[in-house]
């Protein structure tokens, strides 16, 4: 964890255990930089970021103060204690059934985790994949190679580097959207009957392919800010045998929490210990509320035993259906997967992202992309605030678009689910980020889309109904 | 089988028998009838498809002649007598090895059993997709449903109806390719460890799959003309347990072989009787040379045990990864597997297809390549005759567009293999079609081009490079 992340971490902590209260003036930033040992530098940043956080308001020529209200009232969720023993998936009716209701344009769309197409405004990258067709339709009406688009690998590579990962475009092979990619990941390192460590909550996506391959989940200790708790990945591995861990890279799904790059590091010297492989999965790593963009776990060991899957479905192009996978020595095992699998991704959606990646702007549309999604975040964490059970706990994401809500242990949300759908709207009920169907008194609000009175309203009525159900 | 084929059929093997020589005069159509109980329309279509298929030539005003000179001087290749016994299947390094070489434009491209893009002249499917991306691109841009765009669904079910089949579009799932279809179909009704029957030879593509899915291959006796041996079938399963077959509808690749009807219904009844599901894989069923589009095994049994699998990769766009499977009472299975594996299929080019399909002209568009294709085939047989060594035995397809190739047993394709390589060939070596690497006399050349000076000479080199080898 960086310095300035220390202190943030501090600063908010003293907010929520009210040492600092709403409106109370900070200490300066030459008194921060003195109390806590950091330079003037360092601790302006952490103010800077905090207010960029909402937490804390600048006064010009004042000084940093406790915003007036916090922007959290709701306590944070709890860490997870899962049971440390490997167990059978049995998920894939439920996750089916989800994404069945959430793929229903009728329904609210707080089911999917899926930005808006509207929101990506995607026109540039339309018009290079039309542009494409127009013009070299028949050269690109093959069977492209099993690795993918090499314009389209390069770009990939390219991008890599900027966060610390030296990639070669060769190590690169192209999916079918991170789910393609997760699913070689897994095959390449594991065998029915073997078993595979997940964050708990873990993404729902993940547990049903663990299940349609029959691999067995075991779940980590997870905590709601910092991610997995890597003491206790430790004791685990005394005991249990695990083929490999399949973990989000940053802000895991449901939770939005992040793991502190020591953390990282942490973990990936245990698994090293055992020669665990671990597969990461960072389709969110793009969508960092901070000021940096987290560094993935290939960055951190080199690749020497991480196997790194992304996309572009959370921040670009859904619908176009591409991800990628860099297995580093286990490359050919991939590639021999996805001949197998697929054989080979469609040519025109990846020479479009090429061409639109080469033609520079993506940082700025991610910028734009990642503002939106925060916006609409903070919002609709306010309304659930407004509206929902006084008891609820709410998560605080460090980025992605997603909200992980935990009522009372007696709360059903099954039952608010069929309530929900009869008025229109559709969430994820917490019991399916979990191989062991925890969390039945959880759920996931996505917040993929822009805000407006429809979805406000849909929230607002969304607490209603766990209000009544919570009191009856 | 239709009595126009089996009189088709007999006139053949007089032909090959010398019975009737090259020249000769066929009975007039009306003794045809009355020798063979035919009606005279029948008699007449049996010599109308024999003329199609350059066997004889009609003279205005005197009747069917034998072809001066027959089609076809050398031998058919045997049928194939695999070891009736279940094994492992360890091809991927051969498979993977021949693919990377296939999709090298460096080299002539009789390796890889893909129409050439230019053949196809998709530009009015491109067109369609440059628009649907400029005019709705961010309609689109969204996960599409697992079973993939309904207006696709709705074109293919249609489709569906003329070849025999009912289908409701819901029961279609649309996928990456056949690949992907035939992964889902395997994956829904076998585990690691089960045998798959496949034909002996088989596509390639299909034993790699069930390698890396750890299945089992038995294989079967296979005719070059007839196909599979249902009796040899009936035998086996009464030791062998066998978790599913997987078979090509209609022209077997690489043999370009054709089941009869009658042969297809027997061995769905061979198969009902032990409930064993049957998985076709129907990729070539629309470039058959006869008359009509062969039925494809679902068509025989309402699809009650019969999982269909296709795409639009070998008769209209490769680049474009369409592919679908029609599952009937598994279809809960397949799209959850398709979830698990992919989630879903990009969208954009989907649309396009459908659009396409919608506007008409898909029937011409097939004719026309179908016509190209068996044009370029009887050209290479051609030049096969011309300049491979005369002991070489050659498949005659029914459709498709590969040939097979089968010299004397001490020849080794691996040995021409490396020598066309170094003269800038490719073409599939024999041992890549089984799973006991059998056929390693054998070679399989692609037609899926149009045909010119290079590609002549390019034959006429191979055979060359062959006679040197047999001689040596």
């Amino acid at each position: 964890m960086y310095r300035y992340e220390q202190l943030a971490a501090l600063i908010i902590t003293m907010i929520d255990n009210g040492a600092l209260a709403p409106g109370a003036r900070l200490p300066s930033v030459r008194t921060l930089s003195d109390q806590h040992g950091v330079s003037i530098s360092t601790a302006l940043q952490t103010c800077r970021m905090l207010e960029d956080r909402e937490v804390i308001v600048a006064r010009p020529r004042s000084g940093f103060y406790v915003a007036p209200k916090p922007r959290k009232v709701l306590a944070l969720p709890s860490a997870s204690r899962p049971r440390a023993r490997a167990s059978a998936v049995s998920i894939s009716g439920a996750v089916a059934a989800l994404l069945e209701h959430s793929s229903n344009p009728a329904f609210l769309p707080f089911g999917c985790a899926v930005p808006d197409g509207a929101l990506l405004e995607s026109k540039r990258l339309d018009l290079s994949l039309a542009r494409a067709a127009r013009q070299h339709g028949a050269r690109y009406n093959v069977y492209g190679t099993p690795l993918g688009d090499p314009a389209l690998r390069g770009e990939i590579a390219k991008r890599a580097m900027r966060v610390g990962h030296m990639l070669s475009p060769d190590e690169v092979v192209i999916t079918s959207g991170c789910t393609e990619a997760l699913t070689l990941a897994l095959t390449s390192v594991a065998k029915p009957g073997d078993t595979i460590a997940v964050e708990s909550p873990t993404y729902m996506g993940l547990l049903h392919t663990l299940e349609m391959l029959g691999l067995k989940a075991v779940e980590l200790p997870t905590d709601p800010i910092r991610g997995i708790d890597v003491a206790a990945v430790a004791r685990l591995l005394e005991t249990e045998r695990v083929a490999a861990f399949a973990i989000a890279s940053s802000f895991n799904n449901p939770l939005g929490s992040m793991m502190a790059e020591t953390d990282k590091r942490a973990l990936l010297e245990v698994l090293g210990r055992y020669a665990i492989p671990f597969i990461e999965d960072d389709v969110y790593g793009d969508l960092y509320f901070g000021r940096e963009r987290p560094k993935p776990f290939i960055a951190l060991d080199g690749g020497a035993n991480t196997i790194y899957c992304s996309s572009f479905s959370k921040s670009l192009a859904p619908g176009y259906r591409v991800g990628w996978i860099a297995a580093d020595r286990r490359t050919r095992q991939v590639i021999e997967r996805k001949l197998a699998f697929s054989l080979c991704g469609a040519v025109l959606p990846q020479v479009a992202i090429a061409e639109f990646l080469a033609r520079g702007g993506y940082d700025a549309h991610l910028r734009r992309v990642r503002q939106l999604l925060q916006g609409t975040l903070a919002r609709m964490a306010d309304a659930v605030e407004a509206s929902f059970p006084a008891e609820t706990k709410m998560s605080r994401p460090a980025g992605g678009f997603v909200l992980w809500l935990e009522l009372p242990k007696r709360f059903d949300s099954r039952a608010l689910f069929d309530k929900a759908l009869d008025q229109g709207i559709c969430f994820a009920p917490g019991d399916v980020f979990s191989a062991s169907r925890r969390f039945r008194n959880c759920l996931r609000l996505s917040a993929g889309h822009g805000w407006n009175e429809r979805i406000e309203d849909g929230v607002r009525r969304l607490g209603q109904l766990a209000v009544a159900l919570l009191a009856a």
